[in-house]
Order: structure tokens, then C-alpha cells, then sequence
């Protein structure tokens, strides 16, 4: 053991924390059954809902929604109040595109990550058509691995687990954070790598956006995908994205033809003609009340600045992992803080059950994932470093029994 | 031309209207430039915002969401303020079974119209895998078509537009009301056709569920899907519907395998092992914002009673083609009240200008529809006896010039 960090030092982080301010921007925590203010570790699963939400949603029902009603979709409207609600996906799309180092109009906010996820990794084995693999990570998230299971089942193609062979691959879907490790994937090498394979790389950024740095110009990725429920504060069950590259937008093949995607879309005309920009992976009717607390989520972040949130992240994770050593508690997150997410796994055989007790009685909630894995989400603008040391303090006294 | 009603007349219906009451779980409707307030005939587009939806929200974001977190997913979880999230899209759905004729567990919540046509065509075809056609109206609402296309290129099958020849067919896509006309097919009648030639038919319900009876089980429908944004007060943008009977349920293939579907969900497992129940056809993350409001206004259609609310929706495009006809106004809805939905299509060749007339200078908001309609919906919960007269009297003036 090391000699650990001490609750004063976690206090002395906090107060120089220039991100600080940013806890303001979000709804108070609960005080829990034991008389405290609730220790939140599990911004991972679900963000925290900013300040705004409440008040953004009372401005649409009341003023968008109840007063302009039907005419609140109409883009062309300059009336004020007016919502212009058929832009929502693309306008909340902006605002996420320099959090992972888009461009403007290569990102849409819409629908699931399942089913983003399902068009896109449709659409890609259309564009490599002679390849009949694909590659997916066998640790993979659930939805990922399922959703390729369902098209290979359908189209015969062969899943492969792993990504050490590519020559045969049409499309590796791989996720840059792992979600039970948080082992952050190289996303310019492994792009450059599939690439000079030949195959086409989407990769899923759930628990990435909002965590890590994440340039996906620079690391010339073509397809993405990720929730914005997470680190992105957007909500539960918020509607999620896509990103496509500017260059294959005019022609990228989607499996779903929805009428959000037609180019001239209320001539309502007999056949599909779907837009050449990032609106071609849209599919029906886009939910405006959750994109509009997804822009609020989003918008926090990318105000706060994505390099900053990232740092934070980092020092976040080298407590919580400074900790875990001195206190002797066992990590399968990676030591080096570039090739890490914001989330830290505490490993313990009875980590159910440990969960519950944590929330229970200490007040702190975490994440349990099978088989043996407590997780500590540490969301860069709403955790403070007094609650990574609160946490694993309540986590090496149950594990300790003391 | 006939005697017309006169507004007296409309008067005295609305005062006679026993549905009247509802107008008050509504929000107001504004006041307009020209200083009376809104006549909204567009609740068949989008429905008007329940009272409760904003204070629904906020008891969402701050009590559930911002108090319990990531618990208010946990639906085993008995505490007071936890919104037992996992099950909010089969408990809205069992809210709107029976407004469509459904038994609790036929109905689900979820996604868009768009998507789950997309599913359950897929659903359809795999059903019957020795028939290569796709049956569908070329009049029908685009992104039915567009669907049906996308899926036929995908998989080989014919399109074939119309119902007449059914023998080859796998599938008959069909909206029970037409989204221009408004006619109402038989559901029971043509259900049976199809199903006597080995065919399955896929019912749309979207302009039909909150607007006319439907009952699904008494026809013997085994998929349907429908929107909750137009007569159901939903929310712009609201979850869409799937139905499937229960008998077809344990064994439904769905092209989409997502992790809301799969029978443990928790356990991550290797392979999907989707659910037998109505949960099958789920896909990613609920949107629970979203759905909390469609709840809230799909409840007031259930509390109402489907059978008052459809005969008051038969009440009102009664007057309004009575009207039509004493004014001289063209109409190609049914005058048939059991053949109609509860729009009514007022025909002229400038049917767009007339329409952004009728909203910038007579405080009238109704729909165009390509080439020569102006869409009058008569949502039943939220439209008057007056709003008709008044909206067809201002219809009449534009038309005549006076």
C-alpha cells in the first residue's frame, strides 16, 4: 500500500477545480435515508438533470407546444416563440459536433443508439458488399453484440469476434470505453487500421462522449454512434446520435426509409428520395420534448469545454485509482490515464451485493455489472473529488467490514 | 345548397356535449394577432398539450430523475417518488389498450411509427417466407410507403399497389384512415379477406386511435402499429405503438435485437434471447420524458371512453360537411358517419394559400395536403361545435372573397 490521499486533499482538488462552477448548472442532490447528501457515482448510466430541464420543458409545453401548437415545426417561421422543431436534430447535432471533434452538419441527434447503430452498420455492410464479416468485440455491450447478431442472421453475414484479422471484414463495430473496464481504445490507430485493411470502422462512443477527448476528424473515423443519457446529461432514455462524415453523406444506403429522411419531405411525392446531408439517417417523426433537454445536457458540456471535461475526468479516476491502490482495493482500469474513460471498476465477487449495501446504508450509489464488477461512474462536471473519496471510503469499509 | 347550422346552433351542441368537460385538462389556447382566440383544426396533426404535461414533467426531472436517479429504473424497487421506468412503455401501452380495442399485454409503447412499421413488416414477411409480395396503397401516408420500399429493395419482394389480388401476398400494410380523405376502411371486413387468402395485414392506425372505435381484438388483428402525437395528445413527436396479438408474441422474429427485448437484460448475456411477451418488439432505451407525457394524454382518451369520444369525432365532421354542403364547399370525405375518421377534406386548387391565409389573418389553423386539401381535423377532447362553425365559416369567406 501506498499512503492514500486524505478527505482534506479530495477538499483542496474541489476548490481549485475550475469546473467547479459547473455543479450549479445541475438539480441538488437528494439527502439519503442516512442524513447525507447522496454520493452519485453512476452519472455513467444515467447523467444528472441540469437546472435548466425543468424550465426548458415548461417554455415548450406551455410556449412552443400550447401556443404555436402545429406551427412550432415549421423551420422557415420567424415568429419568436416559435420552436422550428424540424431542425431540433440537426441544431442539438451542432452543438454536440465539437465534444467529439465533428463538424458542423456531420452529427444528428435521433432516435436509440440500437437503433443508430442497426442503420449504420447496415448502411456500411452495403458500401463493402463483396465482404461478408462482421467484427465485433465479444466484451462488447449488449445492444452492440445483439444488433450484429440480428443482421448477420439476416443477411449472412459472419460475425467474427475480435478485430485481429480485417482482410475479410466489411465493418468493425467496436465501442472506444469499454463499459466495464473503461479501457480507452486508440481511436486513430485502430481507425487507420481497419482502414488500410480495407474495412469500414463504427464505432460507438456511449461511454466515451462527454468522458474523453474524442477528435473523430482527426482519427479520420467515418461512422459513430452514442447515447446522450450518459455523460451528456441528456436525460433518461434521451434520444441519441449519429455521426456520418461529410463525404459519405450524399450516398451512405440506409435500411430504414423514413419520411424524416426524404429530401422534399411534405410534397409527401410517391418515391424515396433521401437527402444528401447528415437528415438522410433520419427515420420518423423526432421526439421534440427529449431533444430539447438533450440540447440543454449537450450544451453544458460542450460550453464547459471538451478538453477540460476530459482533464477533469482524468484527475477524477487517478484519485479514484490512487485510492484503490492505498486501500488495497482490486482495478481493472487501466493505470494510464490516456488509456482510460471516466469510470473506474472496483472488483469484488460479491460486487450485487455490495452495490445494494452501498446504497442502502452508505448512501452512495454505484453500478453493479456481472460477473464481479462495482462501478464507479465519475462524470466530469457533476462529480467533485470529495465524492470519489466519500465513495471508495464507504466501498474499503463494507469490503473491510469495518 | 341545404339550410345551414347557424352559431347559435354549434352553440347549443357544445352546451349539450358531455365531453365538454375535457376542454378544462387542456391548456388554453392563445390569443391571436387578430385578437380572438386560436380556432385550432390541426389536433389530428398534433394534439393540443394536456394541463398535466408540464407539471408531469417537472414532478419527472426533479422527483424522479434529479431525487432517485438511476433508480427509478428499477422496477422492483417499492419506494414512494420511484418511477419504475423499465415499465413505462407496456404501462402506457396497457393505458392505450383499450382505446384501441386491445387486452392488457397487446400493446407496447415505444419508438417511432416509422420504425416499428419498419419492425413489424420485417416481423410479417418472416411470418410468411414463401410469398415475395408487399401489398400497399399508393395513396397511403409516405413514410408507410417508403418503409415498405426500403424493405422490398432490401429483401427482393414485389410491391404491389392495391389490395385487390391477395393470394401471393405476404403482407397488406394498410391505415385504417386515410390520412387525406379520411376514409375509414372496415377493419373487421378486410382483416378477414386478407387472412382468408393466407396473408397477413399490417393496420396503421395513426390517424384512427383517439378518433373513431377501433377494435382490434373483435377483428382479429394480429399487428398493428399508430402515433400518440395527433388525436392522442402525446407530444410533438411522442413514442409511437406497436400491437401484436398475444398469440403471436412467444414467437415474433424482429430485425432489430436490442437490449430492451432481451429476457434478462441485466445478465448482458453472450447470445439475445428476446422476450415472449409484448416486450419483444422493444429496441433501446425508453424515452421516459417523452413517454410520461404521452401517458398523460393517451390517460385523458382512455378516461374519456374510446366510444364517446369516437361518436362525439362523428358529431363534428357531421356539422362540418352539413356545413360544407349548405356553404358550397367541396368535400371528398365519406358522408357515410360510420365510413369516416374525425378529419374532413375541404377541396380547392389553392388549397396551400388558402390555408396560410386562413392562419395569418383569420386565426384558423388547418393543414394543406398536396394537391387540393385543406385538412380540418376534429380532434373530439379539444375541438367545439364553434371552433367548426367558425373555421368553416372562415373556409367560406376566404373562398368567396367576401
Amino acid at each position: 500500500m501506498t499512503s492514500a490521499a486524505t478527505r482534506v486533499d479530495a477538499l483542496a482538488l474541489d476548490a481549485a477545480d475550475d469546473l467547479a462552477p459547473f455543479l450549479d448548472e445541475f438539480e441538488p442532490l437528494p439527502t439519503e435515508a442516512c442524513g447525507r447528501e447522496l454520493v452519485y457515482l453512476d452519472g455513467n448510466s444515467l447523467g444528472r438533470p441540469p437546472r435548466r430541464a425543468a424550465e426548458r420543458l415548461a417554455e415548450i409545453v406551455r410556449g412552443e407546444w400550447g401556443t404555436s401548437l402545429i406551427r412550432s415545426w415549421d423551420p422557415a417561421d420567424p415568429t419568436p416563440g416559435r420552436g422550428r422543431w424540424l431542425e431540433l436534430p440537426q441544431r442539438v447535432g451542432d452543438r454536440l459536433a465539437p465534444v467529439v471533434g465533428a463538424r458542423p452538419g456531420e452529427v444528428v441527434v435521433h432516435d436509440s443508439t440500437t437503433v443508430n447503430l442497426y442503420q449504420l452498420v447496415h448502411a456500411a455492410i452495403a458500401l463493402r458488399p463483396e465482404r461478408r464479416v462482421i467484427a465485433i468485440d465479444p466484451e462488447d455491450f449488449p445492444t452492440d453484440r445483439y444488433v450484429v447478431d440480428g443482421i448477420a442472421a439476416a443477411t449472412g453475414h459472419t460475425v467474427r469476434h475480435g478485430f485481429d484479422r480485417l482482410d475479410d471484414v466489411a465493418v468493425a463495430v467496436r465501442s472506444l470505453v469499454d463499459y466495464r473496464t473503461a479501457a480507452l481504445t486508440d481511436l486513430g490507430a485502430e481507425t487507420a487500421r481497419v482502414h488500410a485493411a480495407g474495412a469500414l470502422v463504427l464505432w460507438d462512443l456511449s461511454h466515451a462522449a462527454g468522458a474523453v477527448e474524442v477528435d473523430l476528424h482527426g482519427a479520420d473515423v467515418q461512422l459513430a454512434v452514442g447515447c446522450s443519457y450518459k455523460y451528456l446529461n441528456g436525460g433518461p432514455g434521451a434520444p441519441a446520435w449519429s455521426y456520418v462524415a461529410t463525404e459519405l453523406q450524399p450516398t451512405l444506403p440506409q435500411p430504414i426509409w423514413g419520411w424524416f429522411a426524404q429530401r422534399d419531405q411534405f410534397a409527401m411525392g410517391p418515391t424515396f428520395t433521401p437527402r444528401d446531408d447528415i437528415g438522410r439517417v433520419l427515420l420518423g417523426t423526432p421526439a421534440v420534448l427529449a431533444l430539447a433537454v438533450a440540447e440543454v445536457g449537450i450544451g453544458l458540456t460542450a460550453d464547459a469545454g471538451p478538453a477540460h471535461v476530459a482533464a477533469k475526468g482524468r484527475r477524477l479516476t487517478s484519485l479514484a485509482l490512487e485510492l484503490c491502490d492505498a486501500w488495497g482495493l482490486p482495478t481493472s482500469t487501466p493505470r494510464d490515464p490516456e488509456r482510460r474513460g471516466a469510470h473506474v471498476a472496483v472488483l469484488h465477487p460479491d460486487a450485487r451485493r455490495l452495490v445494494a449495501t452501498l446504497a442502502a446504508e452508505h448512501g452512495v450509489v454505484a453500478d453493479h455489472r456481472e460477473p464481479d464488477v462495482i462501478r464507479l461512474g465519475l462524470s466530469p462536471l457533476t462529480t467533485r473529488f470529495v465524492d470519489v473519496w466519500d465513495g471508495l471510503d464507504a466501498v474499503r469499509r463494507l469490503v473491510s467490514g469495518s
